[in-house]
């Protein structure tokens, strides 16, 4: 079963992809669909579309992991970060594929056992738990790789409750 | 000169299109696209956005005017609809139509020469400017009609300054 784990953003989404067969979890690809601030804002958005499309035609993932936006004070940083959500749903909807979604908490819970871990934990645990020689880089990265392991230690009855509805 | 407006969010997105020769402005057509809250939130999204590219297709609009998501208290609310935005966005940018985005301020303000201006103010003078019968329904409708006529009476060199960039 392959996973595809999304970091959602405007500036930088974060993809990691995973394999996962029986109890072994293997890392396929992972790192960032970056969109230059020169851009304009419709152009960012069709950038992370095309880019969440090309990843799914690409790595045929049978399920995603988005990791939930969460508690942004700024109320119109939460408007562009929604939206750059909103095209990346849509790029993966458009391929057929199921959605699910963690928030942070429920994500490091699920990697580290503790939803409290810091960045440099999780980044440690994805690197053990993915065989990688190094920890992940860049962040959205590592959270994306997160998401889509996140997934995977949920897969069966209980991911539908996580289901993107 | 043919505008599309659209006042964006993911359960019910509002559309209007209208027509400017000079210094007449008629309307063409308004309406809504909703989305059954019983439809998985992806499926919603990619109605919006199908929807929206049909508005492109059919009416070959040369711009189109947003309104601008403003001021939610609750954060949940403010990704959902800016998720919503963002496939709208994206709908019209695939179809290479420049888009342009004000404030229900600024909006108001151009219809109805006071930015404080009520609902049924806003309506009675769309009624008017585009010499409809009836005030337009849904408010979300009239809402995406004044965003329409707004760009219309910024058309020129000051429109760029309201630019989505």
């Amino acid at each position: 079963m392959r996973i595809l784990g999304i970091d959602p953003g405007y500036a930088i989404m974060g993809y990691g992809v995973i394999e996962k067969n029986g109890q072994s979890v293997v890392p396929v690809d992972f790192g960032v669909v970056e969109t230059d601030k020169s851009l304009p804002f419709p152009d960012r958005l069709e950038k992370l579309y095309l880019g969440t499309r090309q990843l799914c035609e690409l790595y045929h993932p049978d399920m995603a992991a988005f990791e939930e936006l969460f508690f942004y004070h700024n109320i119109t940083t939460a408007i562009s970060v929604g939206s750059g959500r909103g095209v990346s749903i849509l790029g993966v909807q458009q391929c057929g594929i199921p959605m699910y979604e963690f928030t942070p908490m429920e994500i490091k819970q699920s990697v580290c056992g503790n939803g409290h871990a810091d960045k440099k934990q999780v980044q440690q645990m994805i690197r053990v738990l993915l065989g990688l020689k190094t920890e992940p880089k860049p962040d959205d990265a590592a959270d994306a790789l997160a998401a889509a392991l996140c997934l995977a230690f949920h897969a069966g009855p209980a991911q539908e409750e996580y289901r993107i509805k």
